[in-house]
């Protein structure tokens, strides 16, 4: 099969760079590991940026976004059970959207059904070949009979554990990363969000998060050793957690059921520079990670896609190649600005191990400073929103 | 002898509590273990924030400040030999006045001359009694003669290794520490400045700041090991050091000249809690020390002079004792923003040992921020200017 644009990984980022293409005349054959339904089964990130529902809007997939998501014009954050908001909308005139990766991968497949695009699902052993040449070419296995697309790009939309980034010599690649000392601890419940807005709380006990995916499907989470055994988190013990940490009145209205889902996910930063080798492209998670604080990773693979998409279109439409070639340089200044944005939320809102009293005060003073200040306060709203593309 | 405030510490910060106390009606006596020269020959701060500038006019000795000062509307940062500048006037409407310390403390004493004030010099073995009944009293010997100073209140404002802070029982007061691994060669030189305005600069050797005291007095620094010998560094080699770090127009134009003074200072942050036991009140460097990153040592002092003089007003014209009562809360909750703001200044602006390049490359993305977001700036500018008392 020969196609130009070889997509590794049906994620959002994959789809999305597919139908941008496709909008532009520009073919691409997706391959994704997993089935549709185990894409679709995956819970992840859940709020938008400012610029990535625009993303959006401009692939002609935002419609149920704009439906269904929930627009959120700012965000509580919490110091020891007492609250208080920083108002996007007022601050800056921007806001943000709470609508599931779940549902913008879904709407991404429905988009790509309709314009009849290729997305090929249970693929094994994707191999890259050629990268530095001309004609590179992606090897894999489906239902154990080999296969070959040729292409004149390849793009590495699957992930820190896909194939793409390891197919990048390693001493090409410089690789920044830090692991933070903690886990957090998610539940998933069908219960009404405490909060019509996200909570962010620091607590003498840990970090707590208060979110949602809609108005009957609540999201929190805790900060909790990351070895921390599953069993020893009942739910009552995760409510019960979870009560002290939040404000006093979020506290008191919390309401309770079931987990659906409960987890530990582990929290770091990484950065893989550069996201350019030869005719393949890392996007989003091949190339980085950021810790959940600020919702940033979603955002930054969309952001990705965005640059990159822009620098097929004028390879093939105008012959230039400089959109590509700034690719990397590009993204990457984007992408450090975010994980800048996400280690400094992270670092201001979690208890860590070994903290200094002289720490925890700089913290306090960090998280008064932001009270009192409408200009610190911007500052964070501007970050949290997306810095523009 | 008997006074109402007796105040331990001749500098800048008893010498104004003093002035302040004088023009209410409130009778003091300042207490100094130096002679009055000794004093003057300090090399100490040279950044007056915009609030330390109207408390020195409230006072009445702003007159030279104000005729002799340079007002500084904005200053540079620098990264790898390249400036740009926080314009503090267009972004936020204020500014700071470069005013040596030395002239705001000749200033003050040619004050208290001209009110006839009392400042006891030369005092030895000073001590504080009965601090936690309301007859305290200071007693100290001049020339070998042991003197007693009765009074209704104390006033610590002799620094970090005075008598005062080690008068509160340790079981009082909480302590809060971080020392920095490295130092600041300082060097005066009667040079004109390199820069009308200050740079601070970051730079893979180091940090480097070009500072100034009047048109024809340069001050300048840069980031070395705290125990470094001082004769390693002759005047040629700290020359050369500093033009490596400064951005390439400021280092093409350097004047240089013979040091007049050079020193190795240590950098830290301290903080002490409370700051008033009984009729004991701390002030200024007695309490807390901030990195001189940003300038805020003798800002602090000053703004911890303008909590005490009204607390003190407020209980000798009103019987209030609100203010006193209230001090150690106040002033601190304006010296851990400082404290805060000095730390992440210091922290941004220098390169640090065992730095990971996941650290340093979180410093190039906090700078380039900076350099790109005029909310940043502000937020930066709003702190380095001083946050309003």
């Amino acid at each position: 099969m020969r196609t130009q644009v070889c997509i590794i990984g049906g994620g959002p980022s994959g789809l999305l760079l597919s139908q941008l293409l496709d909008r532009a005349g520009i073919a691409s054959v997706v391959l994704e590991r997993q089935s549709r339904d185990r894409v679709l089964s995956r819970i992840r990130a859940g709020v938008l940026e400012y610029g990535s529902v625009g993303l959006l809007e401009r692939a002609g997939v935002a419609e149920r976004a704009h439906a269904e998501g929930l627009p959120h014009t700012g965000t509580y954050l919490a110091v020891q059970n007492e609250g208080f908001r920083i108002d996007f909308d007022a601050l800056i005139g921007k806001r943000v959207m709470v609508y599931g990766q779940t549902e913008v991968t879904r709407d991404l497949y429905d988009a790509r059904d309709r314009a009849g695009g290729t997305v090929i699902h249970g693929v094994a052993g994707t191999a890259l070949h050629d990268l530095d040449t001309t004609a590179p070419f992606v090897t894999y296995t489906l239902d154990g009979t080999g296969h070959r697309i040729d292409c004149d790009f390849v793009a590495g939309c699957d992930g820190f554990h896909g194939p793409s980034r390891q197919a990048i010599p390693k001493d090409v690649l410089t690789e920044y990363e830090r692991v933070y000392p903690f886990g957090w601890l998610g539940v998933l419940s069908e219960t009404p969000p405490v909060s019509h807005e996200l909570i962010y709380a620091n607590h003498p006990r840990g970090f707590a998060l208060a979110s949602m995916r809609n108005a009957n499907l609540s999201r929190y989470y805790i900060q909790a050793p990351v070895d921390d055994p599953l069993d020893k988190w009942t739910d009552a013990a995760f409510w019960d957690e979870l009560r002290r940490r939040l404000p006093l009145d979020a506290a008191d209205t919390l309401i309770t059921g079931p987990s659906i889902e409960k987890s530990i996910a582990p929290l770091r930063s990484y950065v893989a520079d550069p996201m350019r080798w030869g005719r393949l492209f890392l996007v989003g998670d091949a190339a980085h990670i950021v810790p959940p604080t600020g919702a940033k990773g979603l955002n930054l693979a969309l952001s990705d896609v965005h640059y990159l998409h822009a620098g097929l279109v004028a390879h093939y439409a105008d012959g230039s190649d400089a959109g590509l070639d700034a690719y990397s340089a590009t993204a990457l200044r984007r992408v450090w600005n975010a994980i800048r944005f996400s280690w400094w939320f992270t670092t201001t809102m979690h208890r860590f191990p070994g903290q200094t009293p002289f720490d925890q005060a700089i913290q306090d003073a960090e998280l008064r400073h932001l009270q009192g200040s409408s200009t610190a306060q911007a500052n964070l709203a501007e970050n949290y929103v997306g810095l523009p593309y």
